[in-house]
């Protein structure tokens, strides 16, 4: 063929059309297996893939989010009253926020020297000798001075500190647990935004009065109520709040955003979920706590207030998922779809050629061997396999 | 067949080729449909999925992300100073700023007895009778003594409580908005890792002089120059930057990093943006403020003051996306791609059987009924089918 | 056709069987080509889509993760003792703490009048005719009073500004760095929660005694023990840690949870790794360091002790994937992974129809060219295209 024969032929070619030739088998049997497997592979993705997970909507996750939170409440600790400000801190209202159920607090520390913990390595002694001056223990207080001393009001003798004396361990006055925080509230404002969908959600009703903070939040009746007790909050995590009090705890505060923006975007209205969120209760370290301390000067020097801190921090964590119908995954989605209907053409074929196709009909039909290079004359051999298909059929004699 | 000659067939079968049988439609109309649904459907996928979206590349989004923070600026308010450490909280620079632009300070409170605000229910009184004691109001300050006092220096009475005194909707004093914070800057310093990419960018130009901070942003004259005032803050999220002041408020500093490595990496600079994140203003509880206290002590009694601080909160939010050219992808988007042309056999398929082919030529040829069980001699019944291919044809007579 | 025959037909047609019809082409060498070409890409796709990236599992990556932080450690600096409540801010213990590790302190603060540093624009004066007063310079410490007063103690003048008297440029006292500090230990306590898989893991053993915070990390005995000192974290990362207490720095501890739920999720431990987040050293502005004040009252004045602090910052960021076998993502992989097989058979025609295929024997029986319009009488066509095949051969003449 020559050069410019082939360039003819390819333009002209170009705009032939090739569909794949198809062999119809008439088999009532193997219709039925087919259509049965097209039909369960077809309702399986109609199911899972468009109506389970929605394939047909790009989806949004993610969302910009900002959490702002407030505590409310005051209770009596003794003969003091503890108010947001004592309780809460950071103070930020950020989507972290503790409460401090219960303090052991040590009054009047100041850097002087005093006698160090007995349980301390080595801090017990007789005389200065056994005390190395400048030493530190890591799990001591602070620096040797070298000198044994008595134990404060006690009979025996600990090596000499530098530190903030008194030492913890022996002034620390172990408060009372704020029962009464069970009343306490936390009001958290979210507000997200998808940026792909350019909506913005609040978990608070616009155009609501001040009085705000006053309600409470129920799932059905007040949805759009962010208001919720501590008390509320243990018993959803499933904790005894007064254990609470004891140990303190890290809760996680859930805000799940399930968005359909194909119906309307005022529909979606996040839901709350609450799980401690430090480690179980067989495990001896579960709890949170936390120092700090309040530094004040006393004729020039200064003083402070150490305050072991028990408490409930509260983890607010945004969870956000958006979906709006769209062309694109809805063609890929169908695409894959009917691609993978082409696992029944498989299961179909096997089927038919290993247990139907007795006499060898179909498979004669289906495949047509070729063999390469007919030395003989063209024409008869290209009708012969025309003519009966399989080499099994050319010693049977062609029909001519 | 015998055992044998199954596995010698299997044997030599497996090296045998196969290749659907295509029919070739010399038709020039279906041939210009079928190839302008192609090109259509390529078109479309080079741009959108290759083009626009790169898939070609693989990518990594949610870098590592670390963020430092430093505001900068003095202001008068009044006949006092501030400065960055009187206004900014918390004070560590992280990702979460707080600017306090406007102060409600109570001071000198004090824990003692005063009377509760008459706001509060039950609170108005005549006579001690009318005050249980013990009682505590969860919206009132404290705990009522059973005492009914004058309410500070007013004529009327409402029960006096236990609590830090004097209470704070008594002795409040509303500062003035510190409006000259408007030329306040921040400097946000931010570095991030594409951990698969082992790329690490950063904001700021490396090398840069000392003289860093005297520079203010601009996207086009200087991005490489984190420095923000909150005036460009406040009209980049299009609010009002004295309305700021009044009630506070949460803005979210975007930083975008669209990072492309096929090109040079150098080349990937962000871009900020602002957009205020606390709810709309038709909100009544818009705004951003939180209190704090002061505490010091006057002759060993401990007092504090406690400050209402309205501010701006600025949230530092990282987005990042980066892409290279990968094999994986390229090859799996683009057999999706060929899959999805099989398409356009579809409809023309549809076209050519419903509307072109008015003589059935196309479907004789495209579609080879087979029947199950010929009972007559397979040769003669093959060659018929072979011939006419559809059995409407078997009627006409056989060509022979 | 009449309709009610269409109806019939389609009815019947509903359940036959359709099966392309395939071409077996035999010959050796292609077969080979095929069979090697479809090795590849199926060992390619089980390697890589199967065993490197576990594609049959279905996967939850970012876990909801809650991070509690707690430091230990003592030191002496000079002569004052610095324990955790001294050098550890933010207090609360969250995901991110930083440690002060070197102290530039002005004391003594108070808002009353001082002179300017020398080095802001136009605070150098000779008389006070060169001091505006009221203005305020960005980078001035407060508001010019009008007067032209000595520097200090200094012969020279500038003018005189409101603002926390002493300057912090004139009474700062550069402490000595903690370098003891690189014997600190951070204890870093994590629970990760996986929803979709119910899966809750922390990275502490449980049922672990009291004495935890005595163990220290390692890799292979120890990696149920997340205390990490100071030195071995700055050692990780590659930073030295005395110039990490003169400059500051911000280190990342990421923690990476790979969970296979395939098998006992017990075996699902942490590693640990350490990097620098803050930008390298040739970036001038590196390091980190924060400002902050202590207040007090002295005679009814408000006093501040100003303190630049430098320090580094662990910043925890946590990683989590954990996967599982599904049969979804196994059959959609196993579908894709099928078509893409269908790559070969490209190759291996367009091997066949331009190498391999001489004598257009394979051409001949693949394509069947059909023509529209066979306005002669159709048996003859139909008998001739479905000999020969190709209209070349046409001209050959018809075996008959």
């Amino acid at each position: 063929m020559g050069c410019l024969e082939f360039l003819k032929d390819f333009f002209l070619g170009f705009w032939d059309y090739e569909t794949p030739k198809v062999m119809v088998v008439k088999d009532r049997k193997l219709g039925v297996i087919y259509r049965a497997v097209q039909f369960l592979v077809i309702t399986y993705f109609i199911w899972h893939v468009f109506i389970s997970q929605k394939a047909y909507q790009e989806t949004e996750t993610r969302p910009e989010s900002s959490v702002y939170t407030e505590m409310r409440g005051v209770a009596m600790l003794g003969d003091s009253v503890q108010d947001t400000t004592e309780y809460v801190r950071p103070s930020e209202g950020g989507d972290v926020i503790s409460t401090i159920l219960r303090r052991e607090v040590t009054q009047d520390q100041t850097q002087s020297t005093c006698a160090e913990h007995y349980s301390v390595a080595n801090a017990n002694c007789t005389k200065d000798f056994d005390c190395t001056q400048g030493e530190m223990d890591f799990d001591g207080h602070g620096q040797r001075t070298g000198r044994c001393i008595p134990y404060y009001n006690y009979t025996f003798k600990t090596c000499e500190i530098k530190t903030w004396c008194p030492i913890e361990e022996y002034a620390v006055v172990r408060q009372a647990a704020l029962e009464q925080a069970i009343n306490f509230t936390v009001f958290i404002k979210n507000a997200i935004h998808f940026p792909k969908f350019k909506v913005l959600r609040g978990n608070i009703k616009p155009n609501k009065p001040k009085k705000l903070l006053r309600c409470h939040y129920h799932p059905e009746t007040n949805p759009y109520c962010p208001v919720f007790s501590l008390g509320f909050i243990a018993e959803q995590a499933r904790e005894n709040f007064s254990e609470l009090c004891r140990t303190g705890g890290i809760i996680g505060v859930f805000i799940n955003w399930k968005c359909d923006f194909d119906v309307d975007p005022s529909e979606c209205i996040p839901t709350y979920s609450f799980r401690r969120l430090d480690m179980r209760k067989n495990l001896s370290s579960s709890g949170y706590y936390y120092r700090f301390a309040k530094y004040y000067h006393k004729d020039g020097v200064e003083y402070r207030t150490l305050i072991k801190a028990y408490g409930i921090r509260l983890d607010v964590i945004v969870h956000g998922h958006a979906g709006r119908f769209s062309l694109i995954p809805t063609i890929i989605n169908t695409v894959t779809a009917m691609t993978s209907v082409g696992i029944c053409s498989i299961i179909c074929d096997w089927i038919m050629l290993t247990f139907i196709d007795k006499n060898e009909v179909f498979s004669e039909k289906k495949f047509d061997d070729v063999f390469k290079k007919p030395s003989q004359p063209i024409t008869t051999d290209l009708t012969l396999t025309s003519y009966g298909s399989t080499h099994s059929d050319l010693s049977d004699g062609v029909p001519l």
